[in-house]
């Protein structure tokens, strides 16, 4: 049998979803099955959950980064660097910023963004963990107020002030690797430790909401210990050039701070409401299949993809462990509907654990529903890390950019 | 005999001059000849001349610097660390911020300080490469400038515009190193390279006075190569936050420039006009002992000597090379001065010649009155900078500073 056009399949992101959906995807189909294009805002796939480290200066953020086309087999898969302005979902085709593609299947995949809740100021002043482009503008803005401390006639303690915006997941990765930065800072930049303030400032009434207390305690304690402060229950009311407005209960008070990173909000991408899909912050409510209601031709994964977790009935939180498994779940998919034959399977999340980091030598977590801390928990986290290299970019891609200090 | 008071010799500033002086001082004299301190700002000497490098980015901050404690026999040397306010000559006392010294004998090797010839905004939106501090703060704004100009979504392509004011001798060897760094900033932070601008303004007509013709041709000629724009016989009118007003003639033309460096002025330091010292401009012309008028106790050496070259009737210039020779001097001298016993010796510049360096593999100068330029001189380069390593520090001070890319 000749087919005369061969469908269309095409991945909006490269993030763990995405490409995660590409390599499986050029696995299970030969050269002449479909057409697999694959579109990015850059021509590297970065490692999200790194950013905290290229963010805090501990990483250089080129370690955070792999050139896509490494992990691609150019043959079968068209790598174009373009911007998603939206999609075309009546014509199928999306709208890029540099052009249009036509799609037969469509995978979105553009991953979430920062959601300041609309509190005055965040957007304007507030760095947030984002992307490459943003951790390392953190990195060079803290770096520059250390540089700048010592110039001053006047000297401006604030500038050594650090607000941490958010005592989850990335919040706490990030004051761990702060706490270790530090003093790496203080000497480099002839600072005395004693200025610096790094503050973590929660609206909730625990840090790491999820996570058992003895390990929340655990993580406090050893934060703590490396010159954290923690303000907890108390939310951040407004950011301004000077620092922040905050406010636990009745009281409001100023933290003056040379820094303000935002590290409390994930939501879906804005294109996803650009298309016109309904969803809730960018996040689609997709079918067991991951497709969009009412589009059997759009797979949603990642942190645009909202799948309720029925046994606590809330939903599964945007991890790239989850992105990278609906990845799989997709691929397999599409090679049903490219092909013509099979069955479409469902997606059920596989829930291996959650190791949050405490910077480069401690870390807390639940691996296998075992309590895990310390450098215990370091090894694993590492290992989570090292798996994420693998799973997508293979041995070649953990070799050159894996974390093997591992002890 | 015994001696009842040791004199005290209070040599203030541990650049070229000052730390010079001690290191011949400390070898000349025995622990119980005379009390000798050495006052500093900093616990570390830095090599003035490589500042250039450091500001650029192309040599780590450290590099440039190395402990006073590890030149200085602390058992005839006491190292201060302390800021000058002024000297009460009458009473023979140095003002510290921190306190009050005697002296019987006082070495003045202060240094120079940038001079901004009352330009309007320069001091506050200009930076200038004057020490340590300043120079890794310039390196920091340039990459912080590189690093927000992908973050934003409108970009500001004035960011990547660096103006330097002057092409003098720091002028053309920070532009050399930027001609080399920015390629390097481009790949790092994801930065066309045709966006950025480094452009050298000079009010004088000629690029690097003093140089022959010849040698200037080569220097513009390789930096217009790497793509440094100059604009000669054209001034500085005004710097503010979003660049410079320049004018040549009448036509007076905005550059928007995200970094301004003003490296045309250097004066003695404002110490010398606090402590009521006949000046010019901070720099106080000795007599041939090196002595300041009517003031046979305090001997200035360095960036606030004056010394007229009679030759061609013009002040010699403040160099490395000249503030060690009058280091040298001055210690001889003090040693006479302590033992009651010799003859002062009048200060005879012995003038090398100067190289002035394009950039980590280039460079013109004239050596022992043969002009030379191209890795030759670049060599030469290297070679000057590791023989002001090794006369102040010693050879450990070379191995652990000096430059041995050689080639």
């Amino acid at each position: 049998m000749i087919r005369l056009r061969k469908p269309k399949v095409v991945i909006l992101g490269a993030g763990y979803g995405g490409l995660m959906t590409a390599v499986r995807l050029q696995k299970a189909l030969g050269v002449n099955e479909a057409d697999i294009t694959l579109i990015n805002k850059n021509d590297y796939h970065y490692e999200t959950t790194w950013l905290h480290e290229a963010s805090a200066g501990t990483m250089h953020h080129d370690r955070v980064r792999y050139s896509i086309s490494d992990v691609i087999d150019s043959s079968k898969v068209h790598l174009i660097k373009g911007t998603v302005s939206t999609i075309n979902r009546e014509e199928k085709r999306v709208i890029l910023e540099e052009g249009e593609v036509e799609y037969d299947y469509l995978v979105v995949a553009l991953g979430g963004e920062s959601e300041t809740f609309g509190i005055k100021g965040l957007k304007e002043y507030a760095f947030s963990i984002t992307n490459v482009n943003t951790a390392r503008q953190i990195k060079e803005h803290i770096e520059y107020q250390f540089a700048t401390y010592n110039t001053e006639e006047e000297k401006n303690d604030a500038r050594l002030t650090i607000v941490v915006g958010g005592a989850g997941f990335t919040g706490i990765e990030f004051l761990g690797e702060l706490g270790n930065r530090i003093p790496e800072l203080c000497r480099e930049y002839d600072v005395d430790q004693n200025k610096v303030r790094v503050i973590c400032v929660e609206a909730a009434p625990t840090v790491l909401p999820g996570f058992e207390p003895e390990l929340v305690e655990y993580a406090v304690n050893h934060l703590e210990r490396k010159g954290i402060e923690f303000k907890i229950g108390t939310a951040i009311k407004e950011a301004n050039q000077e620092g922040i407005l905050v406010a636990k209960g009745e009281e409001v008070e100023e933290i003056k701070a040379g820094t303000v990173v935002w590290a409390a909000g994930v939501r879906g991408n804005s294109v996803i409401e650009q298309a016109g899909f309904e969803s809730m912050r960018g996040r689609v409510k997709v079918d067991p299949q991951l497709r969009a209601p009412g589009h059997e031709d759009v797979f949603i994964v990642g942190d645009c993809a909202l799948m309720i977790n029925e046994e606590i009935n809330r939903p599964y939180p945007p991890t790239a462990q989850i992105a990278m498994q609906m990845g799989e779940n997709c691929a397999k998919n599409l090679a049903v509907l490219v092909r013509g034959q099979g069955e479409l399977e469902s997606f059920t999340p596989d829930l291996k654990g959650s190791v949050c980091s405490l910077g480069e030598d401690d870390a807390i977590g639940v691996v296998f529903g075992k309590k895990i801390w310390g450098s215990k928990a370091s090894f694993m986290k590492k290992m989570v890390d090292n798996r994420a290299l693998f799973m997508i970019g293979g041995a070649s891609t953990v070799l050159k950019k894996g974390k093997f200090n591992l002890l």
